[in-house]
């Protein structure tokens, strides 16, 4: 790995340098294990006490900070997105050789730039663009296709008429256009086994995926029903998320992990939503909205904010004292009501 | 596509047909989105005020809407499930090319009529039905048992003793079989690294899965620690479902996605479950339950009805005012009680 | 299968005999389900009126359950335990055959004794331990390591440069080594489609997994972002977890199904944790802390003992009634107090 000056890190990203600029660095690091040839960075105020000890080469730091950094430093408004740049810079991703594996199974036609792993299955009237790499064991579907510079990871599945956008990074373990979860309910059987049973709606919509979208590991991505499920350009999803069909993530929303989103939500741009979140169906959420981790979200929220509704935990003794009252609410609220009325009645005659 | 007129359709399907029968339908579509050559349906009261607009050459439909409707249609009392079968008759599965490709690796004998794709490992003594089709890249361990007409898309994993029914639907990602979570804890080594360390429970149950299942992306069955696991006819599964060893899931029940069902849980026929939902382990739920999406089921349900358990969310800050109440529920309480003490002593005296 | 005599196990497993030593074992079984050749356990005192029924050809039982079992009988301080050892010994794994399939595609130099089966990808510079065994469809990074008797059942996806301890068993769909969920978002960019666009933050740390972990189906187990992901010895991880970057979860800790850990959260030793549950990120948790099913941990916890945060579920219409009241917990805690304080004013009075 090639080592930059600090001079040059300035002269390439802005900031302002206090410090040696003709120190070389070769790689990033955390504060506290940084060697003299990696920077580090101080975002998070939390992380403050942890300055003074660094062993780090230079840090990247808001203004107030740079009194307290024992190393040169780079001061910038927002020292985690200088640093995700400068991260960037010094990883690049490994080039992939272009061609295609001889054990890749592979009955579409591909510009000589696409990189194709082994044991990959590319289906019919595939479109790759130029400079895509689709790790080992992936599948693509019939008539499906992916925008330039997209990078599968190994074992991803991508079922047939689904639409990925350039630079898209696709994690392993990945579905993509598996059928909604679309079924009427018989109740037109006679009472007994027939009654109740399950008819599949199928499922013939696509699924759109804009450009620089990242998916993570094992995430699930179902087809419309009808119309297609939209993931627009730049939206961030964490691993095992589940999103139903004809889900709309507007355009740079970031999903932790294990969400679910059921069939036909709608949820802005610029959003985020914290790990665990329920969002039920057919419902609106604006833009620019926050939704805590652990909340189930079972209404539209028409409004930009944060948003909450997971519950606090106790020691278990606590909690079965106080989550059993959870079940008497209404009889406590009732409870007050008569209170003040009575104490009202009191009042009055005193 | 082939095309098929309106009396066709009411025809084979019955319904009540107001209109022009010659008319030609080519494909399912929304009210919003449907053309001239295609077919809608009404069945969500809240979505009638689209039906005015429609270009839908037809409107699957409850009588009672069906006055409002601009174009041709067809009367159902369940337009739904009417619906519902017209879309998987304009929509069949596109037919396999029976056989096995010469980059499967297969080692048992299977029937001429089924459909093994590339990168596809089948072990030893496996039993697959006629007309069955096993998608790129899956793997099916010894002894498995699939029938017919089941259609496996790529990447899902069968481990070995495992049996499945005809006409099953298993999506990508899938892993069936796998060791149920059992461990008993060592409580006899010394303290230290030792202690505390657990004991693996080999499980050698199976698991067992009825005709008409369909089972979504990346959702996984555990095998039986001793006895098998049970899926019955007609359940379907969303995606990313966990399904724990020893668990029975009745007929026809329908559960969403990212739902967790702990080991022997029973639970009934015709039950639905709402995303994200918990089920603890070693507990019943009776025939008929509806479970709401993002509930803990803690204890066993014994009647038929709807359950929920999810808390409302707030805007954060009056989350933290009134959720932070929750740790002093049972003070409330007191409180209120010691005031109807007081009170009717006061009463009493005036 | 081989058979074991009673005296035989007792002579091996300890415990104390009662009854007929020479009576002949062939498999464990449930009590319910128990064959004369086949032997059971009672651990949960709540399956004690099953005991009486069984047609087991012995039961490993605690001292006050002997008088009350039909059979033979295996008296042992945690019947469990014993269980699980002498059911491992019964139900071996069955040998792999050693040797690379014709059908992987292998870029290292493996032991003779490491069996990799077809489908397999396996990168450069990687290095396995002697008896491993990967399944089919299985994918190893370039430079990984994994451990001596390590089992990779079939399609698990293993990143570049992470390190896999001896003994380690992956079930399918697993996803090791991951990139994190780490983005620095845009903050300069011109108000529109620039505005609130992520930037990504390389992920150049690794994961490293100690001995005789197991890790269950499609959990997935993120890279470091620049630190490495620890999962110390003796973890037990059940289905579909979410293990987020830089996560330390210590030693002969067992977590439930469908689990989700944010980056940077560091989980003491022998913790349990319920299914469902979510924890936040950069937070601490002690050793030996339990936490119960469907919880969220948003705080770290300091101390041993059991923790929850569940809330209970209700019939639809009482929930409706009680929980509605949550979004009023503040204000019925100012009626409280204002009746106090006009009680306390009529007390003094009269």
């Amino acid at each position: 790995m090639a080592h930059i000056r600090l001079d040059e890190i300035v002269a390439r990203f802005g900031g302002e340098l206090i410090g040696d600029g003709s120190r070389a660095i070769r790689q990033v690091a955390t504060l506290a294990h940084a060697a003299p040839d990696e920077i580090s960075f101080l975002a998070n105020p939390r992380y403050r006490d942890r300055l003074g000890a660094t062993r780090a080469g230079a840090v990247v730091l808001t203004a107030d900070a740079a009194a307290d950094c024992p190393a040169a430093c780079i001061v910038s408004a927002d020292p985690y997105a200088y640093y995700a740049r400068l991260a960037q810079w010094l990883n690049p991703l490994e080039p992939a050789s272009p061609g295609i594996h001889s054990r890749a199974t592979v009955e579409s036609q591909l510009p000589a730039s696409v990189s194709v792993a082994a044991g990959v299955c590319i289906g019919a009237d595939v479109q790759i663009g130029e400079g895509a790499r689709i790790g080992p064991g992936c599948v693509v579907g019939d008539g499906s296709i992916i925008g330039g510079n997209a990078l599968l990871h190994a074992n991803v599945t991508i079922y047939a008429g689904c639409r990925i956008g350039a630079r898209v990074i696709i994690h392993s373990g990945v579905v993509i256009g598996a059928d909604g979860f679309g079924f009427a309910r018989e109740r037109e059987g006679v009472q007994g086994e027939g009654f109740g049973q399950w008819l599949k709606i199928p499922q013939i919509g696509g699924v759109v995926i804009g450009d620089d979208v990242e998916i993570g590991a094992n995430t699930c991505i179902d087809r419309g029903a009808l119309d297609d499920t939209l993931i627009e350009n730049g939206v961030k999803l964490d691993n095992l998320i589940q999103v139903g069909h004809n889900v709309r993530i507007g355009a740079h929303s970031a999903l932790a992990g294990c969400v679910g989103i059921a069939g036909s939500a709608q949820i802005g741009r610029r959003c985020t939503v914290g790990g665990g979140t329920v969002i039920l169906g057919h419902l609106t959420i604006a833009d620019d909205v926050n939704i805590s981790a652990g909340t189930l979200v079972a209404k539209s929220i028409g409004k930009a904010g944060t948003y909450t509704g997971a519950v606090p935990l106790l020691e278990h003794a606590d909690w079965l004292k106080n989550f059993a009252r959870l079940r008497h609410l209404e009889a406590m609220s009732d409870k007050i009501r008569t209170l003040e009325t009575r104490l009202a009645a009191l009042e009055k005659k005193s």
